[in-house]
């Protein structure tokens, strides 16, 4: 790209080679999680395949990093055939449906056993501008990361694949917008949104929510958060709670904290007890300023399988 | 605040309350790391103080988190003294140097041991808009999990001390801003910055750099951060070091990870070997749209002390 040719706020080389150049990046960052399998414009596992244990694959578009290839190492598996199956974690978009059916066919085809579960656990919007039915947003995230320690143990293809469904059944979200993010490809907002207002109900490719409105004090955001999510969910009363509360990109971590002060204060009023929790971006739109509240009805078992060590470049932590 | 008085794209409550509700939400959200003390507005290690191990305190202003809260925990102490003395990590700013030297001296009439470290690695001016000297930036980050391994290992206040002092003397950091961000006080832009130009050596309160110009591809402008990152640092051929790209919030991790590919393969072709990295928005300023570059000279009691174990709720891994 020449000089001057950028009208952006970007750090670009050339527009079209912005995932692959930012994918040779992540695997230069850490050479000792992953491999970037330029051909096939992949994130793998250095370590890959792990012979008889059960591979996760998850993708989609970018622009949501760290989602997905961030989550890519110990614990989080993502790898090819060991020889135990292959688990499929798809978001609930119409394209990504598709295009994990079309893999899973082939992969079938090739002998390797494939189960796949649609992610959908957005409770904004039954159906939406991609989507038949819900979209999958934030418990991606978590099926990723309980399910990848699922299969890091051992667990068998219908074990993992039933840990992914569990996560997805116990987990609904809620995300707000203050702001469109701009696509490197065309420079161009997705949305108009003045400031001030506020799209309830957004979806992470910027598609339309519930409604709009003026933007007021953030407890009052989090009051239709926690409703939209806890109403939905409907956990029993003291459950213990998994709440995860994302940034779209463009929010500091400064109003992520004020916003997990406010969820943490109505969950508890809302008689969910959250003892585990998630507080940054991880799954993103590019800048996009706003929100997401990702709440799972935890049990022993998930509470085992979240703490477990993980080692990815987004997530890490040892027991 | 009453619906409707929020014209920024932020989740506030009270603006002149952001801090607190944060430091709140912070709190709440790891019960198992540290406290809130309301009264002195603070956050410390729930287990501080650790008897008999040398105390870090590192401060500042709002606005650059995870800087400090986020930091605070196992590895990367900061606590009240347990006899053991007390060090300060002070940025140099006129008004951080000004407030620690006060604090220390209060300290002092209390008997307790404090030596004060002021960090001074950003080499893109000699004085700026609230600096007599160098400000500090990045280097920050580095000296604070790297003295708080030396802390956590009972190393005594002299070698805690000196421990800081290295971090800042290998250490230099230049920053770039593709935007300004908008303080929560006062909803307006610090600077004007139109699209498609880019302040070569920001600070981050959004002091002025070295100069601006059309932002070009971001090739081109790592050149000049390693340019001007390496030639002062003046590391010998062949040296191993840590490179630290880091967002200043604003910045989506699709681009930090372009740019960190750049990074690594500029910095082996000026003869420097990356061996540890650290990509991702660690000091920022609220949502401005930028990066900064971070370079420290490495030998083998560094990286041993980088490796070591750390939980904080920004920085997390065991060896």
């Amino acid at each position: 790209m020449a000089i001057g040719t950028n009208q952006m706020r970007k750090f670009l080389n050339d527009p079209a080679a912005v995932v692959k150049d930012s994918l040779k990046g992540l695997a230069a960052a850490h050479p000792d999680l992953l491999r970037y399998d330029v051909a096939n414009q992949i994130v793998v596992r250095k370590d890959a395949p792990k012979k008889g244990k059960v591979a996760l694959i998850s993708g989609g578009g970018s622009g949501h990093e760290p989602l997905h290839g961030g989550f890519v190492g110990l614990g989080m598996t993502k790898a090819v055939d060991g020889g135990a199956g292959v688990v499929h974690i798809v978001k609930n978009y119409t394209g990504d449906v598709l295009n994990f059916k079309l893999a899973a066919e082939d992969a079938a085809d090739e002998g390797i056993k494939v189960t796949s579960v649609v992610i959908d656990d957005d409770v904004a919007v039954q159906d939406s501008l991609y989507t038949a039915g819900r979209r999958g947003v934030g418990a991606t995230v978590l099926a990723e990361k309980i399910a990848g320690a699922a299969a890091e143990s051992g667990a068998d293809l219908a074990k993992v694949t039933d840990t992914v469904k569990r996560v997805n059944d116990r987990a609904r979200s809620f995300g707000v917008a203050l702001s469109s993010c701009i696509p490197p490809a065309n420079g161009k907002v997705i949305f108009e949104l003045p400031e001030g207002q506020i799209e309830f109900g957004i979806g992470i490719h910027g598609e339309p929510g519930r409604r709009r409105g003026t933007l007021g004090a953030a407890s009052e955001v989090v009051d239709v958060m926690v409703e939209a999510v806890v109403s939905d969910l409907k956990a029993k009363h003291g459950s213990k709670v998994l709440a995860f509360v994302n940034g779209m990109g463009g929010t500091p971590l400064l109003e992520l904290y004020l916003i997990y002060g406010e969820v943490d204060a109505k969950l508890r009023k809302a008689g969910l007890e959250p003892v585990r929790n998630l507080v940054g971006s991880y799954i993103t739109s590019l800048e996009m300023a706003g929100a997401s509240l990702t709440v799972l009805e935890l049990d022993e078992e998930l509470i085992k399988l979240w703490d477990a060590p993980v080692h990815t470049p987004a997530l890490r932590w040892r027991a």
